[in-house]
Parts: structure tokens; sequence; C-alpha cells
């Protein structure tokens, strides 16, 4: 019988040239890298002994993290979910944990049928960087003023044009996307940055916490903020927070 | 001016072999291995260009991590310490920082003037593997008995002849060691035991929580314990437990 399998996939980006199966073209040589698709791919062909593209939310990218990424794939078979689970994490690398394996309905989509996807922004916030995070957080040694950030924070909210939070806005038809909710939390010597939205331009996350966290130093002001979201020009803004501090939190269908 | 230089290291202890400078011989040919000593000598090298050899507190087995390790060198210099502690940081790699670096008196030796070390031990009790904490706890799915767990830590504490926490005990001229204190705690879905000893035989640490975690199962009873302790034989004992949930937290001296 044809199956509609859904996972939800944790996964250290740490190792990982993103999620996308991509072929590595530098020095004019072309060589596989290592890429979460391409490895589930290679599992679910252990199990099944046939090749199936999985479909998936969205790509992340290199040395981003997903606590719980979704991906669905389509297969003739009477094998019962736990058993498909547990030979998943067998072929799997241990970098790679499939968390949920459930049967979707034949027209479920990972990436067309999500409704929003949420972001969680990891910063360290002190002195003295922790060599245990470094891979899982984006280490702040000065202060951060956490009102600035929640000010700045609260202008990225609602449906806008993110123009100036992706370098590749040319490809796509409009840059307008809904950011449903986005907060800055302080636990600790931590600040996480959740940001929830419909859909995401590429870069568009990390692009947000350079944003925030330039408030949250005192380097810009609320009214420059402002003018960079009007600005719709990427070039206004500095470089993107390192992809170790994201993860993706979860995909709302 | 000679100088006895003093640092405290931490370091993910995920991609060494161990601290020890030592030479991998597999396949009859000597390949030098990465090494946390062997980092810090390189280190110092390309400062105070010469070849030192770096005194530390003790050795860590390949994959043990160490929040604060101790080590020193002695140096004719002038350098002050905050360029030191920079330099050094600089020249490193990321998976080891330096904390902090002091001048300390010229016979402080970071292993004799040792009083005692403590090591946490970091396990993660809970059904599903966290892809995060892979390298850094023991992820122990069934269910703790925390109760016998703390009754079979007690046993441990003292002086005695730990024999059967080791597998080189015929090396040592004797095996009796002092654990000072010793203690589980259970945090969430975490369990940390914490054990502090005038000395730890090889694998000792490893070989403890192995045999409390057994009691925690109820693999083994109080008696049982008490049994392999008196044992004096490594032998009665199942495998050490993993070295990725091994933190050296601190010597003190």
């Amino acid at each position: 019988m044809l199956e509609n399998i859904r996972l939800e996939i944790s996964y250290d980006g740490t190792g990982f040239h993103g999620w996308q199966v991509q072929p590595d073209k530098r020095g004019g040589k072309i060589k596989e890298v290592r890429t979460i698709q391409g490895e589930v791919e290679k599992a679910v062909k252990r199990i099944f002994h046939l090749n199936v593209r999985i479909v998936y939310s969205g790509r992340t990218d290199k040395g981003v993290h997903a606590r719980a990424q979704t991906a669905n794939f389509k297969v003739d078979t009477h094998i019962p979910l736990s058993s498909i689970k547990k030979a998943l994490n067998t072929y799997l690398p241990e970098d790679i944990r499939v968390r949920k394996v459930k049967f979707a309905s034949l027209d479920f989509h990972s990436r067309f049928s999500a409704k929003s996807k949420l972001y969680r922004y990891v910063i360290l916030n002190r002195k003295e960087p922790d060599v245990f995070l470094r891979n899982y957080s984006w280490q702040v040694p000065d202060k951060l003023d956490v009102r600035m950030m929640e000010k700045a924070a609260a202008l990225l909210k609602g449906k806008k044009d993110f123009s100036s939070f992706t370098r590749k806005a040319s490809s796509y038809k409009s840059c307008v996307r809904k950011v449903k909710n986005i907060s800055v939390k302080k636990s600790g010597r931590f600040v996480y940055i959740d940001i929830e939205s419909e859909g995401f331009l590429w870069g568009m996350a990390r692009n947000m916490v350079s944003l925030i966290v330039s408030a949250g130093l005192n380097r810009i002001d609320i009214n420059g903020v402002s003018r960079i979201i009007r600005g719709k020009n990427r070039s206004l803004l500095g470089r993107p927070a390192p992809a170790a501090g994201l993860f993706l939190k979860k995909v709302f269908y």
C-alpha cells in the first residue's frame, strides 16, 4: 500500500553542509558533500531498496541545527512505523536522529502544507567563551540591553517586505512575509530570540537576529532599525548572526 | 625573569585523543595524534619561541572533557599575563580555551601540588536521545532509581583499595585512594555524579559511575556493590561509563 511517511528529525548541523543535496564545485572538481538530506535518503534507501527524494519543510544552512525538522516521502510498504523509526536510527549517523515517524494523508507535503515555522536563536551573553557551546550559540561578550532588543524585535513583527534581510531579494517574486511572533527572552547568561513566521527568505532569521543584537549593543537606535526595515536593501545591515546559534524548533501544519 | 605560569584550561574532549602527547602506532606506522597537551605546547612555542613541556594535574582520556584543567610551565618572560592569555587563545584551536593565567610560585607543580580533583559525570536519563548532548553525556534510556544510586555511591566514599575500578591495578604500587566526596543529584532529565578524590586510578571515575548506574538500573543490589568493592578485581565490573559524560570540573590545591 502506498504510504506517505512523515518524519520529525533532529540534527546537529555542525558536521553538515546544510540540508540540501548539492555538489561541491570547488576547484572545478565535483564532490558530494555531507548533507542531512543525503544521509536521510541513504538510510531510506537501505530500508526500502529504492531511491526516494525526501520532501522537507525547508532547507537549513550549513551549521544550522534542527530540534524538529519535518520531512516526508512516499513508499509502498507494510513495515510498521516503529520498525521504520528503529531502522532509520540504526542507519543514520549519530548527529541525525529521527524522533517521530507517522503516517500522513497522501496529500501532505512537508513544504507546501506548512503554516509557519518557529526558529530559536541562542545567544550566550558573557565575557568568557564556553568551549562546550561554541557550535550551539553565538557568544556575544558585551552586555546586551534586552529591552532595546525587545523594541527592535517588535518592529519586525507583522506582514511586511523583508528585502533588507536577504541577499537574494531579486530571486523572489515578493519579499513580503508575515512574521507571526517574535520574542526576546533572557535566562541567566542566555538570550533567546524566537521567530515564528509563515515564511522565511534566505538568510532572513540570521539577518533579523543581527539587527536585534546591534540594537542590544546600542550600535543602532530604534529609528535606525526602522530605517533599515523601510530601506528594503540588504547592504544596510551588518553581517548575519552566525549559523551555530540557529535552531529550527518546530514546523506548524 | 623565570616565571611559573599557571593555566586554567577548558576543553571539549570530543575531537582529541586525550590529553597526553603520544604516538599512534596503528599498523606499524607512527603518526602524531591530536592531543590537548600537544596543542597547548604548540601555542606556547609560538609565543615564547621555545619548546616547553607542560605539566598538568593529570591526563584525561580520549573524549573526556575539562571545565578547568590546571597546567603550568616555566619560562623566562616579561610579557604581561593578560597578553599571554590573549595570545594563547589566539593560537589555540577553538575546542581549547584558556580561562585563567596566573603567576605561581616556582615550586608549584600542577600534579604534585594537587590536593584533590573533582569530576562530574553527566547522565541524560530519558528514552529519546538528544542529538546535541551525544558528546557531552551518557544517554541512559531506562529509568534510574536515584536512591539506589545514592546508596551505591555512599559505599564508594572514603579511603579504600579501588583495585576493582581499574584495568591497570598491577601497574600501581598501591590502589588505595581517598574519595573525599561523592554525590548523586537529579535535575530534570539529568543525573549528575560528582566525585572528589585525592587521587584517581586509571579508569576509576568511569568504572565507579558504571557500578552506580548498574545499581540505579537495579541490575545489582547493595550487597552486590559491596562485594565488587571488596573483590578488588576489575573483572567483576561491567563496561566503564562512556567518556563523553565525564568532565574534570576542578583541581584543588
